[in-house]
């Protein structure tokens, strides 16, 4: 079997960020934890730590951490039946890949008191869904949180529901574009707000209303920064509804065609085998996520 | 000289997010647009564009697309003094890296007039400090937003003043873990929210209080995330006052530890020669920001 306290010393210098927080946690000296470092990369035959600050696992590194963290995942099932077992109660860490929308809105309403009731820490990992899913092929991550259905061989994918999002910019900005009320003619030299280069919710909404019109747009990859960018007038953009209950009902963002919401479906992939932790907060969201999301 | 039809064509397929939206831009035929790609490639010998969807620069086509962006700012001056060679009055472009705090509060506030005055179109990216600095040297942006001063040669740094940090919980979670008020003692064993492996503001808060202890962490890379996390009460963290002033306002949030806020300075880095337009903006950005910003 693997030496498991040169794993533990690479994950700890991770999650500590550094060798001497590391140490501090194992109890260790700070070359003792070097000299663990050291001694795993003459195993494995290649560095598994980049001397940066903080500390950054290599691609190898990563895999090894990966490894870790599904042993503690199997580890913690066994502690449940074996109490004696568990020498310090320390929580767990699952690393979960999920949209920038959900991780900005439902999420933590959704999770908190599952990860309080668990001891549970989470590493959330912000990407397109393509992104998140090749990074759980990689075993980079636990599960992915994304719009496509279709699971990896060996993990599962389950429709939690849809986050509605509404095509809506500031009444500033429709009387300056549209003053006459909506018009496509206007879209090609309309500002429009785009999450990033994947994103194509605005093509979405277009096409929804049958048309294919080209348009300006500001980039925007951050959530909060895309909402205060369409208040302050500056675009039209696809916003969640979770994120704009309060504008929508000020008035400070008003819908651009009324009645037009596109719905995102959201599936969680998870491995099949990824201990009862994963499971339980797999059926955790799943319980909880119609609160939060709209049915499909 | 180069041949800007070929470049404007490249611009345009990136900037459309397709070959047929970037078709109507130009009003070319889809052919058309892409011959004028093929030929672009011959001449520089390799292909510029990743042919996904949507099509992706190569780092080639990231050069001369940040060319074109550099030679449309010198035109736009040029245009201000001779109108006529305004061909279309179509809007500029500017693409600058930022801290996601800064984009997820005060940056819409402080640039969205500029812009709609201005007809100008951001790509905002979001990027750690070093990262911003590293894409402004690569000529990938045309100004930044970071903590670093040091400019870079030939660029510019100027300080617009500080975003101010303060370290939060909600009650529950103050309740849960610090019963009897803050206790350093309860720290290695308590929850904290971190940005990302380069945040290292919870550290430089505990310095500030003489504390050295490690902690246990979630990682949130996501500012509104950040801030729903806190106040579902998974962690402690560091959040920009400017994003939480009603939490403040109604309780649910509190400082773990009153009056110790950390302010992060923040410097707007800009290219000497990046044309007049940026230079309005920097000098909108250095006339507005004490607005938004706390004095340093």
């Amino acid at each position: 079997m693997f030496d498991y306290k040169l794993l533990a010393a690479l994950a700890a210098v991770v999650e500590q960020t550094g060798f001497e927080r590391a140490a501090q946690v194992l109890g260790l000296s700070q070359s003792a934890v070097s000299q663990r470092i050291k001694l795993l990369e003459a195993r494995v035959g290649q560095p598994v730590l980049i001397r940066v600050t903080p500390p950054a696992p290599t691609d190898i590194g990563r895999r090894l951490l990966n490894h870790v963290q599904q042993v503690r995942l199997l580890e913690r099932d066994l502690q449940g039946q074996v109490p004696a077992l568990d020498e310090q109660g320390m929580p767990e860490r699952l690393r979960i890949a999920l949209n920038a929308d959900s991780l900005g809105t439902w999420w933590a309403g959704a999770v908190a008191d599952f990860c309080i009731r668990e001891q549970l820490l989470l590493d959330h990992v912000v990407e397109d869904q393509d992104v998140g899913l090749k990074r759980m092929r990689a075993g980079e991550v636990a599960a992915c949180l994304c719009a496509s259905e279709r699971p990896l061989a060996g993990a599962r994918s389950l429709l939690l529901g849809a986050m509605r999002y509404r095509a809506l910019a500031s009444p500033e900005f429709m009387a300056r574009h549209f003053p006459a009320g909506f018009d496509p003619a206007h879209l090609p030299r309309t500002p429009a707000l785009v999450f990033g280069p994947d994103d194509y919710l605005q093509h979405r909404f277009l096409a929804s209303l049958g048309l294919a019109e080209g348009f300006l747009h500001h980039l925007c990859p951050s959530s909060e920064g895309f909402n205060r960018l369409a208040k302050a007038g500056m675009g039209w953009g696809m916003v969640p509804e979770l994120q704009v209950e309060d504008a929508l009902a000020d008035g400070s963002l008003i819908e651009i065609v009324a009645g037009h919401p596109v719905d995102v479906p959201l599936f969680w992939h998870h491995w099949r085998n990824g201990g009862q932790l994963l499971e339980r907060l797999t059926r955790h969201l799943h319980e909880g996520a119609a609160s939060w999301l709209v049915p499909l």
